[in-house]
């Protein structure tokens, strides 16, 4: 199957920045839809959204082209990437934002595109650069670059789940870069002096109490029952969780 | 007329759960268009989206299918609903969601669906049920489910109109659960111990005047010229407005 | 070219107005995309706005119709704008929003429209009279109206670039409506009592510097490297930047 759509996930918040790639994208690519999948990821930090994205991906639709701008700082040199993972595509900076469902993937094959529009801004590579290298993937353009090992993508050597807050959802939850799949439920999560115990969901506990359980996305999150979690604990992304002793 | 485009409204704020949805709606129905017309509701709270839900209808094209997700509590059991009423569709919890716009329907068909994907995670039914249900309606695909009479939806009973503000806008302004359309313009609107006069718009009073209006949705709105209503009176979603002496 | 996209560029925020417009549009002209460009600039402010507008239309692709609303009121009386300019099209209200982009154009021609809809609410004129007016633009329909000089245009003889900040970003950035691109690098940018160096890009300047740049939209903005502008220098859109001794 080929791409069908492309998803943006960014840091580029509610301004004009998502709007201009879309434009962007739609000249170079009428046809193919586009869908903002998220854009008010942590700014400059690509080590937390690394570990949001798979967890993103896992639940949608295959052929699916994610372009990904989360960037340490603005203008910075760093390669483009161009992913194809287990039947999705990724184009993205090489800043460890790939790294994780790069690491995941079964089927993997990695380009580095060294092709670049005439012109570029110093400032605005999601525009000018990588929305271009992706509708060249979407037309099938053979672009200049290629194909490197996967244990050259910076962030290939992170921990396989990372015990931090990658995300706080507008409902206050606490969403953690560690895959809830393979843990034990009678373990309990620790956040400072406090112990959280597993629920399955918010109506199984008390309102106000606090629990962990396995988000839409597959991960631990943390809540309370018709409460904020990052209020209550004090917590927002980039903060650990203490020793995981899951 | 069949069903044209797609409108979701949600709580579901800026985060990525919207693009989740308007994914998994793309690849089951690619053809159909979507709309986020709202996603900024009070979380929690459908007993004060129900009141607005039909004003954000009213002016919105018919052959509208409506995915409605408010939900008091994450994963707690309701059933799902399908409602055909007076040319549009509504999709959504029955939890008094959807309970003002079939009360007000001239021409309702409400379906309780007993369908389930084989996989739901336990917290985004959004994504995992409605969306698939939404889509199987503008398929054409008879979902497995029975037809219901009006008075079994929860929230069926409720007064025909609430003086809360439902929603507050970006400007401030307080949306207030009650139909303009009847209302005397010589009556006044009590928020405490203030009485707020009727204008036809802003310009008509001097800057810093509250007032009420009839708003672009057909409902009283409460508003300060060139100012924030809800600061000026500290009010909120929720919130009442004392005994509606219209 | 003919239109081949429609933006919107409005100050609606994220509620209910913006979904409200892509739904008219979508019945009217259902087969032109619609990109939400940028719903969140300065309320009230179409002076600020008029500055920024060029600058967003600089590197979006030609053929596109940016539906444009910013008031200064709410209701008041103005005329409505369809204005052809350089292969874009603009349709938006009268009050000095559309000026900057008029002015600055080579190819130029401005129609008053007095068509309106049968039926409009009195406060939501985005919806009700300029999404039909960017519709019939966009259907080739014969708007009635009549061609305007351009100096006529509310606006039209304002400053050509404006040193006050136009727009503040997520990542706490301060657009400056002044055009970069003659500017020379060695001028400084005052803000209070503070001289402000030029740099390519943040990574040319140390953690917690700031600097003014050339940003994607080609305007002067002020940003700290990993830091947020806005509150290093406390200053919000239409705060002045001092005399702009460039």
């Amino acid at each position: 199957m080929g791409i069908q759509r492309i998803a943006m996930i960014t840091d580029f918040g509610p301004g004009p920045y998502v709007g201009q790639v879309l434009l962007r994208l739609n000249a170079l690519v009428p046809v193919v839809p586009v869908v903002d999948l998220v854009s008010d990821l942590t700014p400059f930090r690509p080590d937390l959204a690394a570990y949001l994205l798979p967890a993103l991906v896992r639940d949608t639709p295959a052929g699916t082209l994610f372009l990904c701008v989360v960037d340490p700082g603005v203008g910075g040199a760093r390669s483009a990437l161009a992913v194809a993972a287990d039947g999705n595509w990724f184009v993205g900076p090489d800043n460890g934002l790939l790294a994780v469902v790069a690491r995941r993937a079964k089927d993997l094959r990695i380009q580095r595109v060294a092709w670049r529009p005439d012109w570029t801004s110093d400032s605005f590579h999601g525009r000018d650069i990588f929305a271009p290298i992706a509708a060249g993937l979407c037309l099938g353009d053979g672009l200049e670059g290629q194909d490197v090992s996967p244990s050259s993508l910076a962030g290939w050597d992170g921990s396989p789940d990372l015990a931090k807050v990658v995300y706080v959802d507008r409902y206050g939850n606490l969403i953690v870069g560690w895959r809830a799949a393979g843990l034990d439920r009678r373990a309990r999560l620790q956040i400072g002096p406090l112990e959280l115990p597993y629920a399955r969901t918010f109506c199984e506990v008390p309102v106000g109490a606090g629990f962990w359980y396995e988000d839409g996305f597959g991960l631990v999150e943390v809540a309370v029952n018709q409460g904020r979690a990052d209020r209550a604990f004090g917590l927002e992304p980039g903060n650990d969780l203490g020793p995981p002793r899951f």
